[in-house]
């Protein structure tokens, strides 16, 4: 159905980029052709590197008339294939759009390009005294841009929520090449649909988002960060809700799993305190109130008392605080390199989390396969990793599919859903019917052909065909 | 191009809803002819009280086939006639969903049906300790789903956002008659597109919204209200910006002209404090450290002292912060009651206020219209009354249109946008063009024939034909 990047399109491509900018080398395809998704590669026919939402607008013209698959690329951190070329065809990739281009500390609001890295664009507010809550583990090297395709949460959404709860205003580039600015630099505002949420969370499939305006917050004045080792994984994840009762609202509250910081060890090469306990918390409280913020460790200390917490790091410092952050950070990789592996990105409503744990734990021990569980249990959010060690091609081929279709079940019969914030993208897009109506699906695939009416942009990602 | 509701569809509809359910008397279609919309009125064929999604699935097919429109009734609370039945047809009054079905402590989550009144949701939810921050002024009246619909906003924005940033999932009906359930029981969920944010502030013309699950808050333990008079009106709302760069930020900080106050003082019959005074500034803080609210008082007055203000008071038990809170709550219909009017709902970024402010009073000097102004400041969201007083009919319609389009081009032009809270709905569409773009509006369009391909929920709403 579609057509082949031939070089009359190149050669229009050139024109409309730049040809610097314009890569067909087999070592930049292969490099676009991955991104942080198990196994996947799909190599594109050519990688653009547009600097305006112009050159996007006539590249998608261009697509659009002649039928080629456009993939827009971010960081190239996704983790379900999101931005890749499954039909070949062209990425545009959005480095170029790297550009801060107003903190507007008077209105708590900022705008910025699609291409800033997270984490710069986290410290240049910091600077400023201003607070980016929404923090992916890949926040070194994934895109802001990929932020708003994905929907990012990482553990802070729980107090603070998730990109969606950030984004006021989105330029964005249709299908069709049209250029739209929507929303307004304003908290409030029910002036049409709100095309901005809707293209939050769409996943590169609705449009080319090249702007953003965000509001931000307050830098919090203090921060502390606790590290709690439990003897039981039971015990672990019990006691955080235990923690939401007592009126504790943690700025992050992760699980990990021993096997999750042994592999985060291994992979640091580094020993972490009480690496050998079964399950630890790490938990993150803010305020501008120090003194709150001690009673607040104290009255954590005080509700897990009763699920056996075998030690309690509190770090206060930045660098110690940094220290343990590093090693959540690193476990996702690090698991990864353990063995092939199939990641799912559940997610359930808090008090939910001990059912689910328990039930995966069934799940794979019935299919005989191991799985690495670790994620942001103040929002419910647990990351599955499901690892194929030494099992067999056959044995992992045979029941890897029915261990996860039975996994999104149970998430979804917990009133959760099927992804949290990896998206569904191309590797779960099989899936999707576990959490999703017929007829949702069908509204949405009709949204999709509004912005998308000849299928150019980002095929193959979020539903079967 | 619509049908009329003939005795066959009335007997069908009798069917579907129950005889003591479906009203044609003069008296029900009046009261239903009207919403709080200055004074428009259409009076509707036939208003229906369902009593479940599947009926109203039922009366949707039903309208579908015959070409019949149907409208969504709330507490028919409207400041943009988004309700009225402009082409006659079938009002759906939504009164008997009116079920909280689920208060979920453990998870901060609450499901309801949408015909809940927005106060009783409230102090339900308070009961338990919860809080649901967003706080109409007609909260006493208005239902749960209109505030869906309305992405309703109030006073406590800035601090704590507006509706759509508090709805996880929604279960409504398309105009096809399906039945969705959208949205999951989580905080994140990147699952699909999100059909619950696209619905939020649709203003009823996507689908019938039937029952929501929010997240919600725990209820801070403390609150203090501050009322600041000031002896100039720029003083006053100049003050706004630097109150937020001193590092506080206020629950609700509320904008009060002196006419705004007259007004409620004669609707309510009662003397306030400093009524004199050219404009007031109502500021709730809420926190659970009262010694952070004291400090925070003080950092407010420590602020304001060179705006030159008049007198500060200071509320801090319930009886008379809930007297200040109706003064201001009673400001819309007061004003409202004095003349024939025109009620604008801009929006701009915070610091813009001032200019907006002193735009307006330009463009209706300019007319020699008078205008009221009062709103919320915390978040740049001023309504303009503009009153009629005892201009002729033929000098206010010549001036009303050109005056309300100067000041929602300034709006814009200031990054603001033309409805932050009370939708574009009958009144506003006009006016749509000065805030999006044609193409937008021609993707919105094409979105709202995806959902309701006949046209036949809510025509005649946000979008000129």
């Amino acid at each position: 159905m579609y057509s082949k990047v031939n070089p009359r399109i190149l050669d229009l491509l050139y024109k409309i980029a730049g040809k610097d900018f314009v890569s067909t080398d087999a070592e930049t395809l292969d490099k676009f052709s991955r991104d942080e998704t198990e196994n996947l590669s799909f190599l594109p026919e050519v990688v653009v590197k547009p600097a305006s939402a112009l050159q996007i607008s006539e590249i998608l013209k261009l697509a659009n008339e002649h039928l080629i698959p456009v993939y827009t690329r971010g960081g190239g951190t996704g983790l379900s294939g999101g931005a890749l070329a499954v039909h070949g065809g062209i990425v545009i990739s959005m480095e170029r759009f790297n550009k801060i281009i107003e903190i507007d500390k008077e209105n708590f609001q900022v705008t910025v390009e699609a291409g800033v890295i997270t984490q710069v664009f986290q410290e240049e507010l910091e600077k400023e005294g201003l607070f980016y809550p929404v923090d992916p583990a890949s926040r070194g090297s994934c895109f802001i841009g990929g932020n708003i395709a994905e929907c990012s949460g990482g553990p802070r959404a729980a107090k603070y929520g998730v990109t969606r709860n950030y984004v006021l205003a989105l330029e964005f580039v249709t299908p069709e090449g049209e250029i739209i600015f929507t929303g307004s630099r304003t908290i409030k505002n029910v002036t049409g649909y709100s095309l901005a949420q809707l293209l939050t969370g769409s996943e590169g499939t609705l449009g080319i988002i090249t702007k953003i305006v965000f509001r931000v917050l307050s830098l919090p004045e203090f921060k502390k960060l606790l590290l709690i080792a439990f003897n039981s994984v039971n015990d672990c994840i019990s006691s955080v809700s235990e923690i939401y009762r007592s009126g504790v609202n943690p700025a992050a509250l992760e699980f990990l799993e021993k096997a999750a910081i042994k592999a985060a060890e291994s992979q640091l090469s580094k020993v972490f305190p009480n690496s050998e306990a079964e399950a630890q918390l790490l938990i993150e409280i803010d305020g501008n109130d120090e003194e709150q913020l001690n009673s607040e460790v104290g009255k954590i200390a005080d509700t897990i008392e009763k699920f056996n917490p075998l030690d309690i790091i509190l770090a206060e410092d930045r660098s110690k605080m940094e220290e343990l952050w590093a090693l959540r950070r690193s476990v996702g990789e690090a698991v990864k390199s353990i063995s092939t592996y199939k990641e799912e990105d559940t997610v359930v409503p808090r008090a939910k989390m001990p059912e689910l744990l328990e039930g995966v734990r069934k799940i794979t021990g019935k299919y005989g396969i191991r799985a690495i569980c670790y994620g942001h249990a103040g929002d419910g959010n647990l990351h599955v990793n499901i690892l194929k060690d030494k099992l067999s091609d056959g044995f992992w081929n045979k029941n890897i599919k029915t261990a996860v279709k039975e996994i999104f079940e149970l998430t979804v019969s917990l009133g959760g859903t099927i992804s949290g914030e990896h998206g569904i993208g191309y590797s779960q897009k099989e899936y999707l019917s576990i959490a999703l109506s017929e007829e949702e699906i069908n509204l949405s695939k009709k949204i999709k052909k509004v912005f998308d009416p000849n299928g150019i942009l980002n095929p193959g990602k979020i539903f079967t065909d």
